[in-house]
């Protein structure tokens, strides 16, 4: 067992009912967002405090341990969301923490740490080293070691990103990104009893979770990614145990289509996310559903790196939409009274598909004025 | 008297009302979105349809006119996101429309148009000279011609921004930008009833609004600015008169302030606006307010101009927060049992502000575990 479980060795869906109570007084509920143009909602967990969902569980795990009335100071490794939302949780609550990054954490990630006033140390190039040195800091000094991903307090946190997307939009399959499994689990704790599909993704060469699942615990040197998030040596031991029974299936997403789902992202949604923040987006391509929603997990990008990719990355224009038949009664009826309630499909009701009709708009308008 | 104004020749409180019963069907409402670094909310419109709250004032005059009866044709023109916001609608409901753009209108903005299937007519350099031809054509084909601004139907349809708004958060001062001034007409119909101070922003140079509210009304040519969305020559007549009775006060913002807010928009909130969109919360520095709201009105910039600015503008880090004091109880009370509730303060209630301590955090950490 990974000496971070120190919290509870399981977790169920009524902690993240109770996180969601111990959080609502300090976050508010993010938004959740049509994109028309990938016809997939998106959980903007990148408008969240700190710009990730790391804050829910960090917030969560200060306040579950203060109920139980563990006083240790907490130290913390991650590869940058998770000390973020460590720092600003600490902070709202008038108390210190301590963070180990990797050397390799953007910069923005570690900017954003000492903004909130937490301690920084960088540690080794992977979250994997960072994490064995915060162990040793922690042994030596009586710290409470909080894992990013591999415990109760920390699971049920996450959590609650699906409970506030149940509450949003009904959904039949949600999409989550998977590092070490903390999201994944959480979501997977809060939808999977309402009968909601959920679907992790991960990127090809940093798959430590779809293999841990497989039975191969094997620790392999993650394949370098623009989602450094999720970029995980070993996956979690109580995660692996939740997402056994309650995960649906691992989509394993290209490099490229991150790339160009991040991009696509910032110009047809204007949205930023970071390369782990599109990764559940580019999956949910592969995955059929009637209501879709795909985790915005974090939008903490360098603007070196987004600049670079705004550049560089052309995506291909989205698919036309399908012409719509007139939606107007004959006109005599229409002509004087307003349109009757039901005529109109509701906002989000689903909408008929028609074959495209012979011309297009540009056909009917008189020849005199085409350029 | 402006010859697009023909739907009516005045507008109030109840044409927004009105308006939003309409779009109601057809349009979700955007976030409010609280920028923690920033000190004030976010209306967030680069999530509305089209990427700009354009789509609303549009919308409602192709319903309007439906339930007058007036089956015309439409034509307007754009600087891109009216003709966008007119695109989508005329999808939706099925019909056609025909747009005019200057050639300067952004890439992203024509594609916008051309992907909903409306006709684009690309001419001149400037919106007024695009209006112009309109005009002619609308004129010799007996079409209407609606204004991107100086219509009482498209001010009315704006003016669900402000509704939405103040059923989010209760603002005391709302900030928008205004190029025609449809916007801030609609925002401040809605809204100064209820005692809330509206403030418009216009960029130096590109301020017909301002100094038509001062009685001069010579046509200038508007300065080079990133902000195209509100590159008008000319002030709306019927905005003026609204805007009259109705605004507090303009705020005209530098070009650099301008692309500074831009750019932490985008870092900080991983929200992405383009000029226009960031020039409410650029002069929400300007305004005191408790609870002060920014309309980012729109999110559609070009790829190319969002990658240069985010490689040559480096905005100063933001002020770090003061350091809050411990919220905990004494130990011996809070060691077993939950926070007392009203303890903490609610998320949204003024936050207290608290000298800051007399060492940092980092002080009180043991000397062995410091880099």
């Amino acid at each position: 067992m990974d000496p971070a479980v120190t919290s509870a060795t399981s977790v169920s869906a009524s902690d993240v009912l109770a996180a969601q109570a111990r959080l609502r007084k300090y976050l508010d509920v993010t938004p959740t967002h049509y994109a028309e143009r990938f016809g997939c909602w998106l959980k903007l967990e990148n408008l969240q405090r700190t710009g990730s969902y790391k804050v829910r569980g960090a917030l969560n795990a200060l306040l579950a341990a203060r109920e139980r009335g563990d006083d240790r100071r907490v130290i913390t490794a991650s590869a940058g969301n998770h000390a973020q939302g460590m720092a600003w949780a600490a902070y709202r609550l008038g108390i210190p923490a301590i963070t180990v990054m990797p050397k390799t954490a953007p910069e923005t990630k570690v900017a954003g740490v000492a903004h909130w006033g937490a301690t920084v140390r960088l540690h080794g190039d992977t979250y994997d080293e960072a994490k064995a040195f915060a162990a040793e800091l922690a042994e030596q000094n009586g710290f409470r070691l909080l894992s990013a991903f591999d415990d109760a307090d920390v699971i049920a946190g996450q959590g609650t990103v699906g409970l506030e997307i149940a509450a949003a939009m009904n959904p039949d399959v949600v999409l989550v990104p998977i590092g070490g499994g903390g999201l994944a689990s959480g979501v997977a704790l809060a939808l999977k009893s309402q009968g909601v599909r959920i679907i992790g993704a991960q990127v090809e060469g940093v798959d430590a979770m779809a293999r841990a699942l497989k039975g191969d615990r094997t620790p392999r040197d993650p394949a370098a990614t623009l989602a450094d998030g999720v970029r995980v040596k070993e996956a979690g031991f109580l995660t692996q145990r939740v997402l056994e029974g309650l995960l649906d299936d691992i989509v394993i997403v290209r490099e490229a289509e991150l790339r160009e789902t991040l991009v696509r992202l910032a110009l047809e949604e204007h949205v930023i996310a970071e390369g782990a923040g599109a990764l559940a987006l580019a999956a949910g391509k592969r995955i059929a559903g009637k209501r879709k929603c795909a985790v915005v997990s974090g939008g903490n990008l360098d603007a070196g790196v987004l600049a670079t990719l705004l550049s560089e990355v052309r995506p291909r224009p989205p698919r036309k939409p399908r012409r719509r038949t007139q939606e107007r009664l004959p006109l005599p009826a229409a002509k004087h009274s307003p349109l009757p309630a039901g005529l109109l499909p509701a906002n989000d009701a689903p909408r008929p598909r028609l074959p495209p009709a012979a011309g297009n708009i540009r056909n009917e308008i008189p020849e005199e004025i085409l350029a």
